[in-house]
């Protein structure tokens, strides 16, 4: 996990995964990185400004040292109640969550929270772009795929379906994002081919 | 400061003011806090689903405990990189950020960063509806102002012009925001009369 000040954080089991991302140092970037580049560049070109809200942190202690800068002592990881992803692209709202998963054959649903559900629903409502970006790590793929199928997925779960998505049904139901020089994950040629 | 489990941190003149909030507990809520339950309720009527971001910490260790949740031991307060809240209302992208001043006569420029400045710019530039909402805390009044008259008066003070927005301006060039019982700031009546 990278923070913004470029430090890297070890990142291992014990740590309740907010994003769920696997890290691959030697495997190249992570999809968050590709994702964080991405944005850079499209508001580098003034293409979309959207960016990744800071990560929930809940503060329990804080020194106040005299003519230095406050110092949190103790902190806790907590989890994102909406999407990590949001901004604004051609005058539309648009609100994403990124999912890396190792499996080859399907999206494990238990990679997303009730509660992002709820968020994802209510933008929804509202008239926003909603979707996931799903890496398939192992396979090397990258999918656009709609809030509004994953809803249907949820739900059949929670009525006793099956608990994850099959990668044939994310292909048909989503769109592969091609991995590019620039915008190394280029969603906004999905939303506008398909969406605007 | 509230952070979201509840806990109330006392935050004195040593911490970066990252949200120039100041804390006026003997006297009603803060403009944050009118702010948050506002949002709340327009989430609970669906009327609009706008957030505020987590505060930005720059962690630099953390220790993972074996059978318990990561403790992050050092981080510090980080300047944002955008405002403080977005989301969406009827289908617009909505970006904002709260000031309190304690000023009676003007609202100090000097609570604004030019990296707010440009972010500001840019979703405007991108169709967004964007705005400052002002608290002249003394006065118990808060104002909606909209983010392209604070660009001119920003442009000024750069060129050497005055480095605070006179009341009197804001008041012709903003609206100011009845207090509510439900939705104490209700900014986006102001949006829905004038802007939509």
């Amino acid at each position: 996990m990278h923070y913004p000040n470029g430090k890297k954080v070890t990142v291992n089991a014990a740590k309740p995964s907010v994003t769920s991302g696997t890290i691959y140092s030697n495997r190249g970037m992570t999809l968050e990185e590709d994702i964080n580049e991405t944005n850079d560049y499209y508001k580098n070109t003034n293409r979309a400004i959207i960016h990744k809200k800071p990560t929930p942190v809940q503060i329990v202690q804080v020194d106040y040292p005299k003519r230095s800068a406050a110092v949190i002592k103790e902190a806790y990881f907590k989890q994102a109640s909406t999407t990590d992803y949001n901004g604004i692209f051609k005058g539309k709202y648009i609100d994403f969550e990124a999912k890396e998963t190792k499996n080859k054959t399907s999206f494990p649903l238990s990679n997303i929270h009730q509660h992002q559900i709820d968020h994802m629903k209510q933008v929804v409502d509202h008239g926003a772009i909603c979707f996931l970006l799903i890496r398939f790590s192992v396979l090397q793929e990258t999918y656009y795929y709609p809030a509004e199928n994953l809803f249907s997925h949820w739900q059949k779960q929670l009525n006793g379906g099956r608990k994850s998505i099959p990668l044939d049904t994310v292909k048909k139901e989503g769109y592969i994002i091609p991995i590019q020089f620039h915008a190394r994950v280029d969603y906004l040629s999905v939303i506008e081919k398909y969406y605007i």
